[in-house]
């Protein structure tokens, strides 16, 4: 499958409308430009619709909300709805605070999502209105584990088929699934969890390969999910040479995607189908 | 020119105020240090007012636009006007929703503005009202190339004759004109439009020169253009040795700019008056 | 002191709630990251009580301000006040704008901080209302030299004991004082002030170390401010190796964070006690 997902991108260079956070923008955008896509960020009420429209896909991402986004997040999410562009959710730290909660539950009752990307935490609060939340990262206790992977499996689908989205789970094992096929992959590296923005930069990847393969979103999301993986544990292994940090680890992670072809990915994609 | 030009950023350190966009605002300000430059980002209209007066220049940037800061650009454009002070515009996805081609037409009925920089298809919307964006990226059929450069040229004198601004037009080929005296460019290298803020930092640096050198904004425009673009081919250059991939292109771009000095410009400078 | 401090971050792992600028705020929460603490960025009015309520200390920093903001950095402030959760406030620009001295002043009025670190005139800015500020950047007339130390210290010490907070000046020489008991500090490097968010990074991580040690404030902001300063010259050490510019050295900077534990600290700490 990465051949085609990858050869799309390359010859679409999709357009991705981007209503994101402040915190990690910068890389999300950096991403796309690197995984073959364009970035575009608007937030404006008066221009997202415009913007979406020019758009192949685009990517709303809760980080760091406020009530003027939230709007233009309804408004440009509609306009994807009704010109069939694919949508791609990021409910970052639902969970952790009412404003968070609403928005979240809101944007699901009033937009379509091709694919909603998370770690467990904030998807179990998207399914269930409740569930623990440490911040912006997954619970301890709700880390997914070999030994409660067929109970997050069956999850993941019960809520990919309620709301007819692709749900992608990351975290140390992660999760794709469109409620009837289910991917599992074991890239990644733990030092990506030592970084801002490896959850929001995923997310904008899907974005990116979504937008030019709008017909497949499952593997969009999947071989997102590889592609971003593979680069952590590329990144790592090239930082141990260099006897680097954190931050040049991160300065990796984006090399690697903008090296990252169709040939590595296969050669390095740790994907099970189930 | 360079000699004077950098001399002056040196011992005058410029103050530079931006209202811009929050995608690349970091290497903004970490680009005009490079330069030589001190970066002060300020964008509530109860207090762009005080810090454009002690500015030396003030860029606006309108990347990200919002109805609260395209009122903080118009009262700091008007501001800057008054005290002289030099100001610099860059109307990013001009073209690509009605809310940057309305914003971009406001400001320039409003402000005077020393030097406008940006693609070719922006500057082309600014002049026309009209053109074809494609996002934030210039569009393939607007490219500038060797053939139709002589027809970009006089519609860029053309048009800096009537804002009575700098007119910048970056690309492939770099042209940076008075109306009367044109300066063609062809520092840079390809990878630069595979990262975020290239656009963004010349921008910037042309603050941070401009600044310094209030009485030469031509000549500040083209040597931040060449200095900018030096830096792309020596960043570049290193990137090959170190087998590096797009995001340490960025950190190397930024690297060079707090390396370049007179010397290295005028040997590296591939300019051209006509 | 040192081992005790950091023990309890990487034991405590803290969640750090930021209401910050967007210049610097993906390096801010880099560095809480590296630093072993966790980030989370949340500005609206509508969440910043439930975000600081679920976090072990609260960071104000006013790089960027706007009217919206202001009102929750007001409302989170009291609200950690309550909690007994640690507040540190960063001044950026005290003094360059009058919305800036308001605030500034507003803020020290509403809400009680346990650390307020900024430069030498923010500061003065703080304790006299007056004073001169370049922009963000302490004014060369202000700057902390071993001829002006012993005045400092005094103003510092008298300062802390009519606000009740530690008060960390930074520059050339470090002072932290809660006025009783200071620590000079003498470690850090000049090319920090050639990147932004230098000051922005100590506040974070003084935020990350006194999130986790609420009971020792003092101690905690010293220990931040050697460790970022160590941070400085171990990455200024390594950029003379590799040959690097400002940029390398700003990820350099967070790369020693990660890499940073009580026996460097120990070992490369310049610290007085007077």
């Amino acid at each position: 499958m990465f051949e085609k997902i990858l050869a799309n991108v390359e010859s679409k260079n999709p357009l991705v409308h981007n209503i994101t956070n402040y915190v990690t923008v910068n890389d999300c955008a950096n991403i796309i430009l690197a995984s073959g896509g364009s970035p575009i960020m608007a937030d404006d009420i008066k221009e997202v619709c415009d913007i979406t429209s020019i758009c192949s896909s685009l990517v709303i991402n809760m980080g760091t909300l406020n009530e003027r986004t939230i709007k233009s997040m309804i408004a440009a999410g509609k306009k994807a709805n009704e010109l069939n562009h694919p949508v791609i959710f990021d409910p970052v730290g639902a969970g952790a605070s009412g404003l968070r909660n609403e928005t979240a539950i809101k944007l699901l009752e009033e937009v379509k999502f091709s694919t909603i990307r998370g770690n467990i935490s904030e998807i179990k609060f998207l399914a269930t209105g409740g569930g623990n939340t440490y911040g912006v990262d997954a619970c301890e206790a709700d880390r997914v584990m070999e030994e409660s992977l067929d109970s997050v499996i069956s999850f993941a689908k019960s809520f990919s088929q309620k709301t007819g989205s692709v749900i992608t789970i990351t975290g140390a094992i992660d999760i794709v699934t469109d409620g009837n096929k289910t991917y599992i992959i074991r890239n990644g590296h733990p030092m990506m969890s030592k970084i801002t923005g490896s959850g929001c930069m995923v997310t904008a990847v899907i974005g990116s390969y979504t937008g030019a393969n709008p017909d497949n979103i499952l593997d969009s999301a999947a071989a997102s999910v590889c592609a971003m993986g593979l680069c952590g544990e590329l990144a790592y292994k090239k930082l141990v040479e260099v006897d680097g940090g954190t931050n040049t680890f991160r300065m990796l992670l984006i090399d690697y995607m903008s090296k990252m072809n169709a040939e590595m990915l296969k050669a390095g994609a740790k994907i099970e189908i189930r």
